[in-house]
């Protein structure tokens, strides 16, 4: 992957900060100043024909004989934290939401609402990051949109993505498709991404630090498409962990799903954190995690497929799908008891992404 | 159009109130609290087909050579105003930057970003709002997102927009395609959405009313098309008004535009207000305006299409291309004076739309 986050290159910001340090009402006024940072540090970053032409909206081709389309708003705070950026959670979380269908993301649009004093070098920072996001992911910011609201009535920056992608016409891929006897593949341990921000707001301190596991989620997608997988369903742990989602999952599809405890890798500091601030990461989110839920005689493919990408190297078998229709989550637990996993009220984390 | 927005069905709100008479940071969580928002409040009011799989995005089949995409966050104070609230606003608002690229609009998402604290009346009042509009405007909310900030990070309620339209591949409509000779036709009188707006804010009052002229502007467009005018460039006349619109185009188009002051319509009461604080109409935004731009043998015919939309009954040529690369915007004053036009800095009315 060329131009890696891990080095990103850091240019200048183009907007003189000293003569507009902080973010102000004027630059979402549709004046002067807006087109300033729009034509000086918008439209340059994310450079493409779409975007040049200064329209309304952009203009594309098909690229397959069906659309995803998905959108996802980031609130969350802080703005940086140890492996990532809402500008860079920004452009994964919507790429994977695509790479959940099944789709090949290919266009974005960016929608930003900063507050009044956000500091320009931040907003920067964060652009550069949606840039060198969009180009290791290969999608383009498209089409876009700027708002500043007052002082007091934000939160530095939030970030709306909508993205949209292409797959052929025979792909289904869904909740529906989820059978009996299908295996549940999870692609790689919980709770990095949670426990990595919840660390900063909470002032707790590991030997190493816990970054969030954040990381675009589509190459090994559509690689076990390629390779022929006939997978079934495909979910991102986001919000709610892996309780939430298998929870979903099994409701929507009136089928029941076993989780195995000892087959979920959790990290050993993410487990420490977790048991300092009482929570359960099995509920924690996640930002480049997913389960795969496929035949059981794919499964194993699955798996050795998964386990050639960096990002779901630790891919492994976590569950099944039980021949019962109360669409419930179960967990057998190492000491081999079982219980049920339900969903929680809310979150135990709030403005994680 | 049925269901229209003057006379919504007001039907009670699903979530009990007496439960949960407020947002609270849990309806954002992933867990139970924000199943039950989608479930019952989101979900049914757009059901469709789409929206009913609960997955992570939404697969469409493109009807068009060309997909228009477009997106807009709204992030207007207050909510409610004289003439729509922020619902109505997020849908028409990218309803109309899709007409503008001359696609057909079919398909939306809706990102909400809501404040705790939020009173959940308010939200459903919004949420129907968003229906009854979509409905009018022939779109389908197809996928979504829900956060929650904390009191003191929001404003009630942001609302972003995403959509997707289609257009047949010939049709090419954008600055570059702007000639000299060209007649510049506006749809209607200028300044009512913001001065709506900004009445309410400063508690001006007038002898009635000035409604924000928020509307749906995608049928006259259509019927444009479908009488075979030539449209060269669209562009609806939001933040920064008509001035700001037309001096983007000419400086896009390179091209210079004469407008005629006195064939500008503003309401009395529009002008009054501007008066009162000091504002130019021609920087007003407008919610349900726009200017076509046509060559000049189609100018007549474009008027007479266009009068027969109630949108876009007063429409009126306003001003030519000239032929002359400046790309500048020069307004002939009703005492025959010519003075230039220029974007202002920022805006006069923060947060409009």
């Amino acid at each position: 992957m060329p131009d890696s986050n891990d080095a990103p290159i850091r240019r200048a910001c183009p907007i003189p900060i000293s003569d507009y340090p902080d973010v102000t009402l004027a630059h979402g006024g549709g004046g002067r100043l807006m087109r300033q940072l729009i034509e000086q540090m918008l439209v340059p970053s994310f450079d493409n024909p779409h975007l040049g032409r200064t329209h309304d909206g952009a203009v594309i081709a098909p690229e397959g004989e069906r659309i995803a389309f998905t959108t996802d708003s980031f609130v969350v705070h802080p703005l940086q934290f140890p492996g990532g950026d809402v500008g860079k959670l920004s452009v994964y979380g919507t790429v994977n939401d695509l790479a959940m269908c099944g789709a090949r993301p290919r266009y974005l649009s960016l929608g930003l609402i900063a507050e009044e004093g956000l500091a320009m070098e931040t907003l920067w920072r964060i652009v550069e990051s949606i840039r060198v996001a969009a180009k290791e992911t290969g999608v383009e910011i498209v089409t876009g949109d700027t708002k500043v609201v007052d002082r007091g009535k934000g939160d530095g920056l939030y970030v709306n993505t909508s993205g949209v992608g292409f797959l052929p016409a025979g792909l289904e891929i869904g909740p529906a498709r989820i059978e009996p006897g299908d295996v549940v593949i999870a692609s790689g341990d919980l709770g990095r991404h949670g426990m990595g921000i919840m660390a900063v707001r909470e002032g707790l301190e590991f030997e190493t630090t816990i970054e969030s596991d954040c990381a675009p989620l589509a190459a090994p997608i559509q690689d076990l498409l390629a390779n022929g997988i006939p997978i079934h369903c495909l979910r991102d742990l986001t919000r709610g962990g892996l309780a939430s989602a298998t929870v979903e999952l099994a409701q929507s599809a009136g089928r029941s799903i076993q989780l195995e405890e000892r087959a979920i890798a959790v990290d050993r500091r993410v487990h420490a954190a977790c048991e300092l601030l009482g929570l359960d990461p099995l509920y924690v989110a996640n930002e480049g995690r997913f389960v795969a839920i496929v035949p059981a005689d794919s499964a194993e493919r699955a798996v050795d497929v998964l386990r050639r990408h960096d990002v779901s190297a630790d891919a492994a078998p976590i569950g099944t799908v039980l021949d019962d229709d109360r669409g419930l989550v179960t967990m057998r637990t190492e000491i081999g008891a079982s219980r049920v996993v339900d969903l929680l009220s809310g979150e135990q984390l709030p403005r994680i992404c």
